[in-house]
């Protein structure tokens, strides 16, 4: 752009409008950023927490003028009937409160994605990350309940581990599956605390804990129940 | 006063008493402070949290009896209706529940105050301290939605950092806004952490010590989510 | 003895004497407790940190009236040399500090109590578990360095866990293998947070927490560092 | 098996298939261990909070093919109507929310669980490990509201500590009965903070603290509120 | 003086500057308050930690000119040297580190104040308790080594308790000692938390929050290892 | 009693059983303490919070035998209609929820009790702790809404600081309200935190840990919200 | 520069290279920003913790070519020996540990800043305040040792606060000043804790609490001793 | 090996070595894991911290009898000196205290990683990674002093960031780099927060928060100051 402001191709004015303007829109309320899905192929994001059904709607609405996947995070059943009127692609993810509109079926990433959780308890932030893994065009795969107080579950389970380029491992409690996952692989393990637990998991920090400091160095961690975070971060390394 | 006394036109009792009862009203819940309002033009302010609705309508009762401006902060729309009826000219800002009874329009401020949110979630908290800084008499202004993620949103608006006197940003989550901002300008920035976040962000610990951490030197912080003090201390600072 | 009141052959006076005085010697500073010693044959302890070096000799010497064993967490080598002058067979244990005083023998255990480390750095927390146990009579063992990180160490070490009446497992930084050393077993786990580690370890806190939530329910935890408190315990349940 | 394997009895390929089956049984959103129960005589637990009913419903339904003591913690009435429509053996324990199915009456256990607890509050808690030890074999007592503030109460019935192999200690606010039990006594002590109290209660962290640092080395603890694992602890002490 | 100014007897000046000097001196680095002193027949007390030697013996130097007791706090042998200087009754109590210069003997608490510690590691900071009751003109008691642990050394002291009109208990680790001997006797009880432990005592946090929590509603708390404080309070509470 | 047995007049079992019985009535659920108020003129008090309505009602049911004043803390509307029909002498404290049975009017403790509190939010606090005073038997006087941002109505008050005997400080937020008090009078100050604020508040932690580091040597603190503890301590220092 | 360009006065080779290279000088281990000062009349600042010698002697050799003033904090004698012959003007701040080259003597700021401090100990922390606002270009005021435990040092000195146009309050322990302050004057208050104290203090939580907490609204806060912090941000809005 | 089990070329026996013996060597107070390092080329790892110098002297020597790279973290000089003498190509990093023998030259990651720092305070730990991404067979780049306080100096430098495949940050204080960075780029982005920063920092931890909170969904965390595991990660990932 710079250089067409040297032709004289482009006003000084005009430049500085486009560097103003271009790469996101602004709702008031809300500016949202085409830019990485423009750019890279990945779907368009809203966070629905935090903000009202009509908030959600007005974003949504500009996102589908573009072809990209949608992604509605921590949403509900009153959100989901709202934009399945705004196209009735979208699909609603009941445990995770996820919903997608999929429009862009292309796979994208080299290998596969697993998620693997340790209790039954932990299946909704699983989901979350499946789904944005997916909607982001993965090839993904669950392996549920399989915690470290009866190794017998992983170990034989173990093939799946061998499989995958990229690991999400969700646990809540002590958080200690990601170590013996890591420990079993060299592929990148993701870790997920979840605020599963009671007393003194104090919602999730006990596991947070344990995953930072754990003892297998290809482990790295995202916040609690951020299944969104990680299968977000799964789908940029499995795209390398 | 001590003058007064010396000079005999004015008893002992009398001055005593004058100490006594001047500078508040006393409501047996409550003792109302006229003494700042009075003396400096500010406005009368009343926190309906923790109080009883009835408590709320007495303080205002003897509030309206004098002609400034009147603030409640935190209330909700059964408050703004009971209130309503003390004085039509009552307004009620449903994003932060603020409810404001504004009779002197007359603006005290220097320059203007800019409030800056990082997301759509903050904005709750960005009006509680922008209607703040209006009924204290000066020119606002809002730019919403500009999060660190996205830096281009920021940088296109940097103008209106430029423009303003006194910066108030307001931040959850990881709360990193009120550095950036304020390493672009040479004004105070008064930065806000608020609730928004989950996980670690632990109900705003995270925001606040971001910002106590903060490497930019003109950046002081208010208490999670007081979006009203943020407002109040950067109407103090316009005054000057 | 309030038989021998009623009988007549002890006098009210002497009866509170007694109750005040057997029990336990008061040196002013410490009042020493005979009482579990004598009656169970445990051994007699003194925590020497936090106290004076004559005060822990003071202590010692009177212990050594009687004939139990004698152990004293927490030392160093200059301790060690003032107390070898009052007994020759006092033994320094290095790497934990602790010193003892071996009059007793007997096996008082009924099976092998097992210590198990999860790196080279938790050894000396280990050691005065170990030493503590073994001064208590039990026949004891140690397996180090099996960290869940490298979990095919602690499979291949697996028939030794299936040895042991009650184990002891001792780890830092995340504190993953009580856990998983309690799920291969069917036998008491105490498991010993300690503080190694750094940065999100808070001391021993991640390794704390992690345990106390530990999804395998034949788990207890003891203070971080406590290597003395779980040879104790363990000691307890093994004479059940 | 390596061995069937050696000899020919058994093929690679069905090796590998049954230690992958054998030990538990798939149901998508769990994977049930019969492991346990079947080795040891040990009841199926299932912990209810955090699954839906449907998937409580679908475990137990497994679960009942086994000739097991069944027992779900932290369930509701609800729950267990559904649940009586399986066997109507099912028993509600109304104060702790446990369901327990007894099917095998054997006493495993070689002496008597006493469950402590300091205040009224903590009966609940109290309840599950009560509740819990019984499922599994043990013949327990109970000894309720004999917190340290009035000492005589517990002094009182000082009988009953004297006549049980393990003790169980349930005590919130400042968590200080585990302590003075354990120094009346030479068996070992399992201590359970409650989130029993108020302020700087910090919902059980102030009782889990002091249980942690207590001065009586036969104690350890569990998790805050954790009744069960400290039923299921005691009663696998007791077998030994 | 407000009299005094009314009858003409007083400048308004001169009753500013009164009003201004009276009961401070300025040394610049500090303001000695001479008030509490000289109304009330206190000690006047420095707390030497962290002010430099210069600055104490400055104080000091003022204190000494008039005729009250004098503590110093937290210092040490040096500091002592050179306050001996300035006056040869200084007495050094090298536990704690208090200095103290008794120059009024007067006995002016109605009762006994009895210091009560827990472990031997507790005792400086029950001496700065006694010290400070001493010098504050009280009869004192100590009553060391007493903890939970071993109930029947408390029980066998109870006559001592009950002689007592406050009570000052000193304790770290679980800090259970306060709850218990309150729990035996009627009047008020002071409890002192000290960073006396390990791991999870989080020096003198577990202690702290025990306190705070106790199931005694005869027992108030003071600081962490704040010796001179509780002794201050109980010989305000002595004098009432 | 010792000296009874002595004598013969009473048999050895009888005293045992004395010892056990006499102090404490069981219900199961609860064991009932008439000792504190059988010997001290002391209220018989019941925590109602953590107890079921029916539990509470069974307490008061034996209290009502003695003739002690009774006082039920943290109740409800519906608990008291339920209690006033055991006794129409019932009276309910809407702001603190304490319920009392006054039967006992004599004023037991020496001076006054003065109860301060910082805010309007504190009031109910500050009332538990008034109510308490008050069924203890003691002169009791209130002044509310004087906290530190506006000194003077503090000092507009002083009077009443001068006139108490001993003084209960109830604030919130940064709790400074109790060493500007203390710092004011000579005699005791107890200082209760409330969890009134948000955001850094922690729920009461500011207040309290600012109560605890107070510069005034006269402060004591109980526990968060603790109004009974308060009251209850002043009552036993007023009647010394 | 974007117009130079057009113009053709400027290649875009050279305004890319003027965009990288003008605001920032690049040492490897530090880019220092000359922008600030260039362009404010702002002192250039070195945080001398964490940075070498070496490296804190490079930054500052490339500070002495511009003409501004130059402030580095936390310093020490040594490396003041080493800076004085770079510029023999260099000044050390014995009790910060600040260190200050004077060479442009401007007053900037248009009122006084007052730094106010409770104890002696907070000293250092206020002086770094102190030597900031100075270095900066303001008339300073220092008002030390007006704690609010003897409130009459404070209203004694009352005159300046009235005089100030920006307030500095420094305080450890409970941190009450700034709300105390903050209340008697109509200015904004700096607020800064310091981690002056022991024990629950929590090296300066409990101060940094409060003052979040202030119930007067004309207080910010900045991190935990930092005194630079406080006296840059009163130097901003002092020129303002 | 199954299979060469049924084959019979290898015995039950020796099966069950193999298992057992192969994958680590027992040192006693270590059991070195070559594991990783055969298999996939990667470097073997000692954490000098927590072991005396005999026992990393110990594993090194068997280390060098394979051909790997080998890492040393946190030594210092006196253990670099005695691992020369092993062999002289180790080589020591002075500002990490890592200590490397490199031995195997061979690129094995696909594209460059950039370590990006925020301060020059964060160096040390930066350098870590930084190695050991080297050593790991990486092409690195450094971009050191960059913080979000002066965001120019960041953009002028952006072309580096657009280079990398993989990139980490290090950052203390507030934390905020990561989350900038991750906006400007499609790549993952691994957060080390540091120890660096004082007060309310607490020594990293809200530089640790803040990084879990991160608005930009492609940034993951690792342990405060833990650049080993960074560079490991990072290493892992480039050679995806």
């Amino acid at each position: 752009m710079l250089r067409q402001v040297r032709r004289g191709k482009l006003s000084v004015e005009d430049a500085v409008d486009r560097l103003r303007n271009l790469p996101y829109e602004d709702l008031g309320y809300a500016k949202i950023d085409h830019h990485r899905a423009l750019r890279q192929g990945f779907p368009e994001v809203v966070l629905a927490r935090g903000k009202t059904p009509a908030q959600v709607e007005g974003v949504v609405r500009r996102m589908l003028r573009n072809r990209h996947n949608i992604l509605i995070t921590r949403g509900d059943n009153t959100l989901f009937e709202r934009l399945r009127k705004l196209d009735p692609q979208a699909e609603f993810h009941e445990l995770s409160g996820a919903i997608t509109v999929r429009r862009d079926p292309k796979i994208r990433g080299k290998g596969k994605i697993l998620v693997v959780c340790a209790g039954t308890s932990d299946i909704p932030v699983a989901e979350e990350a499946l789904v944005t893994a997916e909607v982001m065009g993965n090839r993904v795969q669950a392996l549920y309940d399989v915690g470290v107080a009866g190794l017998h579950r992983l170990l034989g389970e173990s093939r799946h581990l061998r499989d995958a380029r990229v690991i999400i491992v969700v646990a809540g409690m002590e958080g200690a599956l990601p170590s013996v996952v890591a420990g079993m692989v060299g592929v990148p393990v993701i870790a997920v605390p979840t605020s599963v637990g009671y007393g003194a998991s104090f919602r999730g920090l006990a596991a947070l804990l344990g995953m930072l400091n754990s003892c297998s160095p290809n482990v790295c961690v995202v916040n609690i129940d951020n299944g969104f975070g990680a299968g977000y971060l799964a789908s940029v390394i499995n795209r390398l």
